[in-house]
């Protein structure tokens, strides 16, 4: 029940945390009575227990002996903030009920082990599931050392994402492109590929919804042709390009517009997008949330680095067209990449299919 | 109240009264009493009216001064069966209330004036959107001249319908596939083209649900290319096979297996197939469910003969692929064919999608 409403306040932290976890935290004096809740912050800002104990500390009211609900491990360590474990037991907190341990391997169970230390009663596993599905990304970042990559697809019901010559404004309606940018918003990092940059000039933030942060940006650019007078370069927006190619005087002018540039060949001149998915991990990037063409689509699939995508389809047929990702041709049809369907809901007169691969999901 | 029961029975017709319409009636004894109950008929057989004066009939019980409540307007001629007016008249039946009347321009309206003109009472209206829409073929064949053509696809999300090399079988479940079956069933005829037949020799008969009666094939084959020792060739069927080319030799042959060989040749050596659909028409055939491949797929949606999608669509990725229907390229987006999805539903692991072309059934 508390962690029920301890899960709902996390989810507050959807588009404000990363690249922190969704974390949400209520406390409940003995009486039963909530006396403090909160949510991770911006990052630098204070964790979920941080700021339930400060809403209690506001009301006056009285934190020895409370229950804390906690979405996730109270942390241990001295980040940008003091530890969370610390300060709950300064506060005289009784009883910590966690849904599910930090996945950071360097830090899992500490924070459990401190609490338990100082003589706080500690009960895991209740919401596990929910939090972790919350926190997907920060997950796979700390067990992986890999993104959540989640590809997102716009496309008539025939699965066309474009005319053959390019032209994809607009397929889907406006309410899909509002979803599309609440995804966005809940990423950490935007990807795309010098394809849609050369064809359509996006500027790939989010517009559409409420976003108090805006993800960053990252193209692959295999020969660094990102033009200087594109729309993506925005102020304060961390940008990372992806290059197979050295060019030192390109790579200066980019990174002049505020670029970081990234030299990560693999074969056949393209970047190894494998090495940049690690790379993105390091740079602390939970979910990637792609927005490319068929191609970059396809080279990512084909690889089988994708885990989600999030499909738009919109009710009409345009026969020839561009694909949705560009890979095979499959010898099997047992060679076809699985899915499953998790999610299908009416956006407007479009429809939105959340799909992941089986299994991509139990690391 | 009565009328909803009666659309409940009209279903019951579904796969058994092709080509004629699925009709429900209910006789109500002035005591409130359900006295009899009917659903047309295989052809040739009664009407739901004649059905229901037997049931009330069959149990001893006096229909005079009773209600009728008919999904259609009973019909005033001699068809292969009597006219039901002169049935309901002769049972003493004194109020009559329809749904709709009999979209035969011939006829309609005449059901109601021979009600009236023996002192019925006739009331019109109630449930009439559902009654006409379970009998969309039937209005479409009187009205438009043509079938209500039905396009069935199984395909993967990114709308692949087979490899390169024409493999289909099986991109969707069993549950997908027996629904398609279903859809068979409830139509008069299947059609496919001669691309399928040489790549797949399918029998499509209706096999995984249970009907009564087999609907009619139709087989698109410009240059009468359907081997003779085709599965399609089943003990009863009626199979038309619509040609453009002449070949006397073929013909005969073809026709020496059970198939009717129509010549209606169109521009470039194709099958005329608007002609084809008229022709369909004079044939009574009511919905016309297509399962073809992506050319003739495509001829019919170019040509702006296709009513409504029945898609499948499995939880995988093909790639390069067969897609659903090849026409185009087009000029601007504003030129795709516009949908509107009616219904979205899980079957199994697949999605089945059932889209419409707005306003094609306000006929």
């Amino acid at each position: 029940m508390e962690i029920t409403q301890a899960l709902a306040l996390a989810r507050n932290a959807m588009r404000i945390s990363s690249p922190n976890p969704r974390v949400g935290a209520i406390l409940v004096a003995p009486s039963g009575q909530v006396i403090g809740q909160g949510y991770t912050q911006q990052a630098g800002g204070p964790h979920a227990e941080i700021v339930a104990l400060r809403d209690a500390a506001r009301q006056g009211l009285d934190t020895r002996g409370a229950t804390a609900y906690v979405t996730l491990e109270p942390c241990s360590h001295h980040g940008r903030t003091g530890p969370c474990c610390d300060a709950l037991i300064a506060a005289g907190i009784k009883k910590v009920v966690a849904s599910i341990a930090d996945p950071n391997p360097r830090v899992s169970g500490q924070g459990f082990e401190r609490l338990r230390a100082a003589g706080v009663e500690v009960e895991v596993g209740s919401g596990a599931a929910e939090s972790r599905e919350l926190n997907i990304g920060f997950f796979s970042r700390m067990i992986r050392k890999t993104p959540w990559v989640r590809m997102k697809i716009a496309a008539s019901l025939d699965g066309k994402t474009a005319l053959l010559d390019g032209t994809s404004q607009w397929i889907t309606s406006e309410a899909a492109r509002a979803d599309g940018h609440a995804w966005r918003a809940r990423s950490c990092a935007v990807l795309t590929g010098i394809g849609t940059v050369l064809e359509d000039n996006p500027r790939l933030d989010v517009r559409l919804v409420e976003s108090p942060r805006q993800p960053h940006l990252v193209v692959v650019d295999s020969r660094l042709e990102t033009p200087l007078d594109a729309q993506l370069f925005l102020p304060g927006r961390t940008l990372y390009i992806y290059a197979a190619h050295q060019n030192d005087a390109r790579k200066a002018a980019l990174e002049a517009r505020g670029a970081t540039v990234i030299h990560l060949p693999g074969p056949g001149g393209k970047v190894d997008l494998a090495a940049m998915l690690q790379d993105l991990a390091r740079r602390e990037v939970n979910e990637l949330h792609v927005e490319a063409g068929h191609k970059l689509n396809g080279s990512l699939v084909r690889e089988g680095l994708v885990d989600e995508f999030v499909v738009y389809l919109a009710p009409k047929l345009i026969g020839q067209g561009r694909d949705m990702a560009s890979f095979g041709p499959l010898a099997h049809l047992g060679d076809a990449v699985p899915l499953e369907f998790r999610s299908t809901d009416l956006l407007g007169p479009d429809l939105r299919i959340v799909a992941r691969i089986p299994g991509r999901d139990a690391f």
